[in-house]
């Protein structure tokens, strides 16, 4: 090592950085991984040989530059977006990014920073406050009701003395799982004169219309970021992506680093998304997996926060970090967001479901 | 489309971006493509085979996040880092991301921001500038010296007048191919008690010792920027990384979005140091080439600046854009990047060199 002499400490880090832990669940090697959301079913061999086909046409072009502006991907992640809402979306509709956060960051370096400010109703995705403080934005957390719910007549209140630059909206949302009617996120559209990002990134899990249909509505203000982590079970890909009016894209366009998506990426996601329909039957299972393990756990005792994703939250606990613990202790890794007297589970395959409940019942027992 | 009524300037853009244009040369499908400073030769077969086998391991896996902190593919940047240097680097120094661009925005989003300010001297990597900006930075720029060196009482003086946060030295320089010997650099790191970035983008291509020597001395500021997209042949692939003192790297982790290397670029960065040696010969070649296509250019009359990388400006032009569209008429694709008078191309392949030879020599004949 070079350099071990100074710490952290030492350095002029900007001030608001100082003390600070790295954002990230624990990545532990235990049997039952169910704490990131992931969808549980690797690809298909149909798609991994695609994947390695493509990978290696465009392999052999690795000394040049990928498409800075990913056209091809785009197209094709208009046209999947256009198949599910029956929407004209074109390649100008779409942007990309190295995963959802990429876009986030985006969005808030052309339409945040000093001065701005963004809201988001809390507990939610813990990278909109991070992102937006990370690009200097101040961030507004706003509370959510009981039930995790936003109850709308109070937003509207809070989004009309706050006046927000961004109105960050997560549907369904993490990590309590609910999703949100598109006329209720009309009216807060409507109360807020700017942004509204709305964070589909478990869409596909939901039976509610997608916010796309919004966009035709308010091109001004509506932009949906997308990821291929969760239904297209591409999270080590890292492919993020939003739809929103062209304007909105070609705002992006002055902010992303130049080249930002490599030509590994663009390729791997193209065979990702040709393969879509085979992948995305994963959802259905996924759906009556959770409908069947989050049943079990009410009849275990547990009370279990309706979702409309591919995890959900239970409890209650008095002590949630004391259960994680014993959860990890039986070989099963679940998520403590926070939120108190609550943990997150990530709906798994059949048997990691099972073990899940296993462990919920002797602990139930214990208890 | 959906969305097409609005547009750019009916958005709440950050006021600084509006009415800016995108960063980025052409990309235009002519026969010599000499202007973004690409190796111009691909991958060997061999490590396109590696490389295609590597991502089918790590395809099986792609439902699942890839590793959040690179741990495998830093050692080996720091295992080729430690080999070039003779210094002990380990996995703690070194850090990595999508490009260079990454790194950059990385050390500017922990190290600068509002109130804050980066000084560079140019004409350098346009980056340096567009990233401080787009971080809330002020961009300080400082004149180089007629020969575009930096002269090194000239800058000690104004980096005691400005007290940048960061300093930008790019060495060897882009666009004008110049690097800094370490005595002159020590100099400007003394001057200043912020991080002084050293962006060694095209090092490989050049006689001079690595900055990284100075890390071990200043470990508190000095930051060594690199890239594989040169002589690695792998701009496709986008990989960036930094050497630095493990506190800077801890710095780092507070501000990249997590996950930001996807496991393919992870995998795919690994098969293509793997074959390291073998790449790095094309350096050897290109150097090679560079000392004959400089030369012949000043045979021809032309003014050419000494270079100690993979590019070289040459000039001098009364109307430089009308030389760089006349090569461009002629199927060479070279950059004017504003520096007056001068244009910039990238050394090519032994033909590539040559098209453009013959066409600087009609030039010639003409003007």
């Amino acid at each position: 090592m070079i350099g071990g002499t100074v710490r952290l400490s030492d350095l002029p880090l900007r001030a608001d950085l100082a003390g600070q832990s790295p954002y990230g669940a624990p990545q532990l090697d235990v049997p039952v991984q169910i704490n990131t959301n992931e969808n549980p079913f690797p690809p298909s061999p149909a798609l991994i040989d695609d994947l390695v086909e493509s990978i290696a046409k465009v392999a052999a072009d690795l000394n040049r530059y990928p498409d800075r502006d990913a056209v091809a991907l785009r197209r094709e992640l208009a046209a999947y977006l256009a198949r599910t809402t029956g929407l004209p979306l074109t390649v100008q509709n779409v942007w990309a990014a190295n995963g959802s956060n990429e876009i986030l960051q985006q969005l808030l370096q052309a339409f945040g920073g000093p001065g701005r400010r963004a809201l988001g109703f809390e507990p939610s995705y813990s990278m909109h406050s991070i992102i937006s403080t990370g690009t200097q934005t101040a961030w507004v957390p706003a509370p959510r009701a009981a039930d995790f719910t936003i109850d709308v007549p109070g937003a509207v209140r809070i989004i009309e003395q706050q006046r927000p630059d961004l109105l960050f909206i997560t549907s369904p949302n993490n990590p309590t799982g609910g999703s949100i009617a598109l006329d209720d996120i009309r009216q807060l559209v409507r109360a807020t004169g700017g942004i509204v990002v709305i964070d589909e990134a478990y869409a596909e899990f939901s039976g509610r219309p997608s916010a796309v249909a919004l966009i035709d509505e308010f091109p001004a203000q509506v932009v949906v970021s997308r990821t291929m982590s969760k239904a297209f079970a591409f999270a080590g890909g890292r492919l993020g992506y939003l739809a929103a009016a062209p304007a909105v894209v070609d705002a992006l366009l002055l902010v992303r680093l130049p080249y930002h998506l490599s030509a590994l990426t663009q390729a791997a996601a193209l065979a990702a998304l040709r393969h879509g329909d085979d992948t995305l039957a994963s959802v259905d299972r996924l759906i009556a997996e959770r409908i069947r393990v989050t049943g079990a756990l009410r009849s275990q005792g547990y009370e279990v926060i309706d979702s409309d994703a591919n995890f959900f939250l239970f409890g209650r606990f008095d002590d949630a970090q004391a259960v994680w613990q014993a959860f990890l202790d039986h070989g099963v890794l679940i998520r403590d967001n926070g939120v108190p007297g609550f943990l997150r589970a990530t709906v798994g395959t059949e048997h990691e479901n099972d073990v899940l409940l296993s462990v919920s019942a002797l602990l139930k027992e214990k208890s």
